[in-house]
């Protein structure tokens, strides 16, 4: 499949089958987030795969929703802001663009190999360090579930027309 | 390709060929970045295509480095914090996220097209606002040249060992 047809083929998947992840697709994935582009190649990131029935509850709790119990597998996006770059002269800290960019490649990754991903940020941020010991310099930026989605029902994207994003001077 | 080879072809370019983009790239280009997602699908950007000789004179004021000079083309990338979606309980923007997210898909597409890039942040973002007599709302976010790389070698790459960045738990 082509790029264009992966950027379609990628949604935000919020129902999936329970099957297990099979590990050369988790490779895959893991290389392509690995591979991601970071301001000045710091990698300011961490992916803390969770499995466990026991971290799955614990990232419940972060983010309380039904259609989030269900995925095999999450990805505890962690960012370090005292590694990040920053623009010297107003000290903008490129973190969150960083992981952005890495969530990103993890997403396309999947939806390539079949899988589904959701990025959720409107989680429970302090309550995730303290139930996952994270160090202090370590900010929970996303969680993303992975799994096989629950139909094979590709929703049409709804985006701006292509006139009102891209302009030509 | 697939996405992991795609991952590896997209690297910095920092000197470019001027020959032009054939237009079915630059549309292929265009629609990709318009597809990205972005948080509560807001899609708070706009893409400045900007190549005649008297934009790059002023994206040079901007970045004023030898090889930036040269590409045929460069999009000016923006960022409308009020129309991006805010997490209500800490007030974190994610206008930021959603534009590193659409710059990412720009790059890997133009990458599969043959195409190099570059994300530059590191521009004298006020004066590029005044030169570009950008209204307030927008925020110009990065500059990204687009152009035929001047050679045909990919760089490695140069990524933390997977150990440092994926851990399970």
């Amino acid at each position: 499949m082509d790029f264009k047809d992966l950027c379609r083929a990628r949604y935000s998947v919020r129902a999936y089958r329970p099957d297990c992840i099979p590990a050369d697709k988790l490779e895959y994935i893991k290389e392509c987030t690995r591979l991601a582009p970071s301001a000045v190649n710091k990698q300011p990131w961490k992916f803390i795969l969770c499995t466990s029935d026991e971290d799955r509850r614990l990232l419940h709790q972060c983010y309380d929703r039904d259609w989030f119990r269900e995925a095999p597998a999450y990805v505890l996006v962690c960012e370090n802001r005292n590694e990040a770059w920053t623009r010297r002269y107003d000290d903008k800290n490129h973190a969150d663009i960083d992981v952005a960019i890495a969530i990103e490649h993890l997403c396309l990754a999947a939806a390539e190999q079949g899988l589904g991903t959701c990025w959720v940020c409107n989680f429970r941020v302090q309550l995730c360090r303290e139930l996952f010991s994270l160090p202090d310099e370590w900010y929970p930026a996303a969680i993303i579930p992975v799994g096989y989605p629950a139909t094979g029902n590709i929703p049409e994207k709804t985006r701006k027309p292509m006139g009102d994003v891209w302009t030509e001077r």
